[in-house]
């Protein structure tokens, strides 16, 4: 049986074999032009332990901010030297060429470059006509001169430099000559790699094409660094990389102003799946989707479902249809297997789907859904509730419950609730009260029990173990790990239909439970139910 | 002074010019691929809604669904031929060609496409020989004549057919003979554009831009369909565009199956706004970020931020640097003017930014921050809100209450709150009850009020509104309109820390509050009483 599907991994283009993989650059700027995504905020901590993933995934540089521009990187450049030992990334500090009309070695923005102790440094200076005359406020000789005086500063310092040519793209195709001479002036004053920057993202693949193939005569190692202000920031990387650049800046997640960086996984898992090249280290792609994970999860800035290659929808499949074809072969409908990003093809139990789906669904969670009509019955009964805003497609442990409702034998009840209570209020401090009452009954006995917490669902997530502890010693061990809320109509404020999802682990696994409610305790409380009847089931 | 910034339409490229805009069909197809979208379900009265505003947006066609193939898609074509009055688009039936070894005129799925009414019709069809003989168990010669006899039968019922090559490219890259006899039987029997899809996603720009234009070599209209695996949908799309193709399909925000399908409004807005081509009837594009929105409130499935051209951070500029030098001219980070797509350009308060963004924004809003200590003062608040977990990019009006406590004449506060309690549980039905008691000093009467709500922020919602109704009738106006809710740290549970925007809304504006708890409730109470200080601010 042929696999139909071509995983060739050899590059359509000879073209794209130009560059050397073995000189390649991969430059994560996730912790500095990344940082400026709205709404992110990262401690010294959260850099810290996002350079720790970034050296894991294998990147090659990692540019960890601006010292001595704020006390915050300042600060974890400091950190890094005592703590940070990155086993395959080089630390880069970012900075800017020195003021006009000081020496580079009396800048004191220069001199934080060299405090930070980084071996390499990467500068940003400026090569578009117009912004060095009206931003800058300078002549166009003196923005040269401060280039290569601090370039050549940096490298008298014993630094690596990097240049990044802001507005390089816009400032080409005003002034190309001027734009050229930028790039010539910080290789010849010992520049290794000069970046061409797309800054205001509005650069289309084949005009990067183009201009890079331009300044690749030069014969200047020649860097990118794209945004996506036209959603084209992969693909624009990937068109100066054809072009002949030989180092692409990105960060993880697309993180950044405006429309973000260049992704930087796609760009390497295209240029390692597509073209065949080797970047990093063997092994390393397969840690893609955690690594994209764990590094949201630190900055509380959540990928898209639909990010290429590691978004959770990035290989699940809804289509009936597609569901039909997967059955013969899942190579039917995923450009490559989800195993090499370290993600998986997941099949989507939802209204949409038919029958295969669900059956497709059941026999992964181990159930016999053969019987034409027991699917067809629990299909409808799935369609119903994700009419009400149910939605199985992330609580495997809900849609197992069900499952084992209609298709399994019923288990006994691990236990039944008679009813519950919240009372939340300030006491005369001003300090804020939440208890919860619950009555149960579990093994034959019942109990009337109370708990506080910091919220009302928190209350009651005490005041269920109280109650269940005496019965099952082991809901000890069940921590709610993540607990999601969504407003599922949000024209009506406060009246809207609300969706909790709860995860919950035991230390060894985690498991996804959904409730619904007119109310956010009402939908808590069954995901916090489902998710405790679901934890003793298992164990 | 002249604009530095490059605003020129024209394409750096001959070859953009090759279709020819009178000609060259924009297709959306939302309602059928892009209801593929995980956690997406749309009803008939959602698919007549988007439908009106994708005519709206100017689009050329409109993709329906698949009569026949879902009861749902079948009463939508039913209600939109009695009330949809589209001005621009043409409404397409979509479906797939007839089975094998029956006639096209007897296959009831064909028939379903008549019975439409839909005066143009899109069907699928094989193109790659591995998925002909395996996923349609077929053989290479019955498939063309499966295609050739459906696309006559429909030619011949008085349709207008495009025909969609499902895994064209990975066909072509199989057996490219087969894959171009495909494309040249469809056009023989009457197909108008036959579209290549790359149904798996897994494309490069360079390699779209080769196949597409050996396929060009037939002189047969071609048209395009891309998905985003690889992070390239748009660019892949304006790749085939560059090699002659002269149909365009997309998705509004995006949606679709796994990583979605091209972004059709970026595609769109780079074909207009970098080719200088005219794609829409004039100002339209200028209602392309309304659209959107206004889709993705149908959908309930929201757009990200980082969207090109229409997202809410498109032109968001966070960065202390650019800030500055956006106050000399803000086209110099910029790389078109957000109007022309109906978005606006915004300074976000945040602590990554310094003096320069809060005094700009604090400008915004009529408050003279000029004075430095005291910019300075507000910068430092902001930040240390900010690290509690407060969030002011997106509340203007917290942020306004804010700067008028620090900056402007602190007014006489509307009222007073010495108490506030919730009880909420099942009453002996099992219907939950919550109730909220709050005591309140308006005009120096005090009240003790309860309300009854179905949640218990709606029940604190219902007992604010009694208690200020008499001191300020005007309150009856205010209706809380959107209700966001954030986990901040979502490592701890049900422990985390809340994050509450609240849209509240007088009818004629809206204005945005954000609360901090460590609970949902003393989150949601901040932003209300917040939310009714600012309205009754403004009044």
């Amino acid at each position: 049986m042929t696999n139909i599907v071509d995983h060739s991994t050899v590059g359509l283009h000879g073209r794209a074999t130009t560059a050397q993989p073995g000189t390649f650059h991969v430059y994560d700027t996730t912790l500095r032009d990344g940082a400026q995504q709205e709404s992110m905020r990262l401690t010294v901590a959260d850099k810290l332990r996002i350079a720790g993933y970034l050296d894991e995934l294998g990147v090659g540089w990692i540019e960890g901010g601006w010292p001595g521009a704020n006390p915050n990187d300042t600060a974890f450049f400091a950190a890094a030297a005592d703590e940070l030992n990155l086993k395959n990334a080089t630390l880069v500090a970012f900075g800017a060429t020195r003021r006009a009309g000081v020496r580079a070695a009396e800048d004191p923005q220069v001199q934080a470059l060299v405090d930070s102790l980084a071996s390499t440094v990467c500068l940003v200076a400026k090569s578009h006509r117009g912004h060095v005359e009206r931003a800058l406020r300078t002549t166009g000789e003196e923005n040269l001169a401060m280039i290569s005086d601090t370039v050549s500063f940096l490298v008298d310092q014993g630094r690596r430099v990097f240049l990044d040519c802001e507005h390089f793209f816009d400032g080409y195709r005003l002034d190309p000559d001027y734009a050229l001479e930028v790039v010539r002036t910080a290789s010849r004053a010992g520049a290794e790699v000069v970046v061409l920057c797309d800054t205001n993202g509005g650069m289309l693949p084949s005009w990067v094409h183009e201009i890079v193939s331009e300044v690749a005569k030069l014969e200047v190692p020649l860097g990118v660094h794209c945004h996506n202000d036209t959603g084209c920031a992969v693909a624009n990387t990937l068109a100066a990389v054809d072009a002949g650049a030989i180092h692409v800046q990105g960060t993880i997640n697309g993180y950044g102003e405006r429309t973000g960086n260049a992704d930087l996984i796609p760009v390497i898992a295209n240029l390692e799946l597509k073209y065949g090249w080797e970047l990093l280290p063997e092994g390393r792609l397969a840690e893609a989707t955690r690594i994209s994970n764990a590094i949201a999860a630190v900055t509380n800035v959540v990928g898209s479902p639909r990010q290429p290659y590691v978004g959770a929808s990035a290989f699940a499949h809804k289509a009936g249809l597609h569901a039909s074809a997967i059955r013969i072969d899942p190579n039917l409908y995923q450009h490559i297997d989800p195993a090499v990003v370290g993600n998986g093809m997941r099949t989507l139990v939802s209204d949409m789907a038919g029958r295969a789906n669900i059956q497709l669904k059941g026999s992964e969670l181990g159930f016999d859904l053969s019987d034409r009509e027991l699917a067809a019955t629990v299909t409808d009964v799935v369609k119903e509730r994700e009419a009400r805003g149910y939605s199985y497609e992330a609580a495997d442990a809900s849609f197992e419950l069900l499952l084992t409702e209609y298709v399994g034998e019923r288990p006994a009840e691990a236990f039944t609730v008679d009813h519950w209570r919240i009372h939340s209020g300030a006491d005369h401090t001003g300090r804020t009260v939440n208890e919860a009452t619950v009555k149960l009954t579990a093994n034959d006995e019942t109990h009337l029990v109370v708990g506080e917490g910091n919220g009302p669902v928190n209350a009651l997530d005490q005041a269920l173990r109280r109650g269940l502890s005496m019965a099952y010693p082991r809901i000890a061990d069940f921590e709610l790990v993540d607990y999601k809320v969504r407003i599922l109509d949000s024209t009506h404020g406060t009246d809207a239909i609300t969706r909790v999802m709860i995860d919950t682990s035991d230390g060894e696994r985690t498991w996804t439970t959904v409730g619904v409610g007119s109310n956010i305790i009402d939908a808590s409380w069954e995901a916090l139910v489902d998710s405790f009847r679901y934890g003793l089931l298992r164990a």
